[in-house]
């Protein structure tokens, strides 16, 4: 591996479907590695979920070797039952990477569409479809379960870049001034 | 150790105290082994908070070797944000246990309450006194933040020894079906 290339695993974490995405980013280049979900639907007891996600995140960190975790933060609304069943999956996510001496970051959902899109409240499909502009690869559109985990990824790497412009949700930056400074990234 | 001796894990999780309480059980008796909390008040950061619960919970199933892990299940009714953070906590104290392959067993605190009581809606104290008589120790009202989850680890105990009788929260039974038919365990 190239010294400066790290490795990003993105996460987008539920109690049904796990999304996640993996890319690689060399200075201004980001290529995507791996994208896919973990199916927890076909599990009706909830502490199998829990070891299934475990198992699962640990053998993706063995395969790739990330140097960093991105995972979203909570949006609220749902109840307090849903949300700590949410909060167990992603402690357990977390735990994975936490095991294997991973970093952890954060970023909540508003802030992740802001920075790769532009706009805060973006669709699944804007989302999806900017992803395929910046990792350069032809159609994500029938894996919107797993894109929202590669744009957690994406907009890691542009904080790790670019950590005082643009991802803040403060910030009026974000995809566009990233594009402006990386003209190369969009085929 | 003999073979026919289970250790047995309990936790009674929170985003500041997380309580533990290790019991040691062979036939009917039952042995306090150790008793504590990991105190999370001087991490003002989420992320820091959880490696911590994670180590140090890897670090007591090391120490322990417990055959079995046992953990209060949600209460309700506090918001969602709250909520997310008390599952994480738990997912990762949860995904410590699965990554040294120790089964995960689950109560409701009400349950918890019922089986080492008799009184589902039984205060601290009144759970740290019965803690005293079961495990025969001298006094434990000045580590209230431990003795519930070392009643977690009692119950468990009792539903490993009885799974017929008694803990279900349907049921009439708990403490006192469990001391008619245990009458040695109370000195």
């Amino acid at each position: 591996m190239n010294r400066t290339e790290k490795i990003i695993l993105g996460i987008d974490p539920g109690t049904q479907i796990l999304g996640f995405g993996i890319i690689s980013v060399c200075g201004p280049k980001m290529a995507l590695c791996d994208l896919g979900v973990i199916n927890l639907t076909k599990f009706d007891n909830h502490a199998l979920k829990l070891k299934h996600i475990f198992e699962e995140i640990t053998a993706l960190i063995d395969k790739h070797h990330p140097d960093e975790f991105a995972i979203e933060e909570p949006f609220f609304g749902k109840n307090v039952q849903s949300m700590l069943k949410l909060g167990r999956a992603q402690g357990v996510a977390m735990a994975a990477a936490l095991n294997r001496q991973v970093p952890i970051a954060e970023y909540l959902p508003k802030r992740v569409k802001q920075a790769v899109t532009g706009n805060g409240n973006a669709s699944k499909h804007q989302v999806a479809v900017m992803m395929q502009r910046i990792l350069g690869i032809p159609t994500l559109e029938h894996k919107l379960d797993a894109t929202d985990a590669l744009s957690v990824a994406v907009c890691h790497a542009m904080q790790l870049q670019s950590p005082l412009q643009g991802i803040s949700s403060n910030s009026k930056a974000g995809w566009g001034a990233f594009l402006k400074s990386n003209p190369d990234r969009v085929k």
